[in-house]
């Protein structure tokens, strides 16, 4: 949604992506490792790492899902093949690095953008709180900025962090949202309304 | 390191970094904030942040240090700054984005690096694996990749997940090492005993 709000204000030329994926990513036994492992670490008692490769608990790993032969993690591919498919871009180049973390809902995404005509930073805040479903949460000077914690249980998409990069005039995002509701049940529902609007089901 | 071993190599010419930085680097109070809350999720009890703007247990924040009043934090400034200083290469285009992990120990790095020359995987494993202090953690088809938890204690800097980006000739690396050894006290150590080997001190 971020990435088709900035797509429609000036056209997507290039997308490095690096993704902190939370543990109800991999379904319920990811939940119950980092529940399981937490308190272990609070009792004192060794971590036991079953689903995932090592202890999730007070750390990060940089693997979601599995490796393939070429070193990416499925996660890594379906990131790039469905982003440009849902785009209907075919030909977007997205760099991108999947790590999970810590943390029970919540998928965050440290963005940067460069886009085919120069877009300020106020002009995409603009074009991200005009687009519906995202909210722009983006005030550093009271350190108000979107966080996982921040994005589980709502159906909106959080933007902040929004900024000109240094040296060029990409644009840096910071993106959360609950990847179980807009992630997957919320947008499910949002599908078949839109279908069930247009009298496609 | 990392970069610099990459730099003699085939030459930088550009970097995009996004860290994720454990609470230590804050000091003891972000240590001591991180394990009362881990203390009271287990219990039961609500997240009480006082140190840092938010709750860290089970959530990530886009801030380490500061915010300036152009949106950058103070220690994305720094990674700037100091690489360039570092490496003695003022111009290197370098673009960061620093968030705060719950992790005690151990700052990871998720980099994409441009070089001048063409450097293919195979290439920079071997470059990173003979730079001292760099150990080569990098066997995805047995789970073996660096995290935080594997560099606490110790004072090599660990690489993996080193591959080339799908659409370009830049490459993908994850690093980790433990930021109060390699990122403090063994590098303060470690410029004594060189200053001392070469009669400076």
């Amino acid at each position: 949604m971020v990435l088709q709000a900035l797509h429609r204000e000036a056209g997507l030329a290039r997308v490095v992506v690096t993704t902190l994926q939370s543990v109800s990513g991999s379904g319920k036994p990811g939940v119950e490792e980092l529940e399981a492992q937490t308190a272990a670490l609070v009792a004192g008692e060794p971590l036991h790492a079953e689903f995932y490769p090592e202890p999730i608990a007070h750390n990060v790993l940089p693997l979601c899902e599995t490796f393939r032969d070429d070193g990416y993690s499925t996660e890594e591919m379906k990131l790039a093949l469905e982003t440009r498919k849902i785009l209907e871009l075919p030909g977007l180049d997205v760099a991108m690095q999947c790590i999970r973390v810590p943390v029970p809902v919540g998928h965050s995404l440290s963005i940067l953008v460069e886009t085919q005509k120069r877009l300020d930073p106020d002009a995409a805040r603009r074009a991200l709180a005009a687009f519906p479903g995202i909210v722009v949460v983006d005030d550093p000077s009271r350190n108000v900025f979107p966080t996982p914690a921040r994005a589980a249980g709502r159906d909106e998409v959080l933007v902040g962090r929004i900024r000109r990069d240094l040296e060029s005039d990409r644009l840096w995002l910071f993106v959360c949202s609950d990847n179980l509701r807009k992630g997957a049940a919320t947008n499910a529902v949002q599908i078949a309304e839109e279908m069930l609007r247009r009298g496609l089901c």
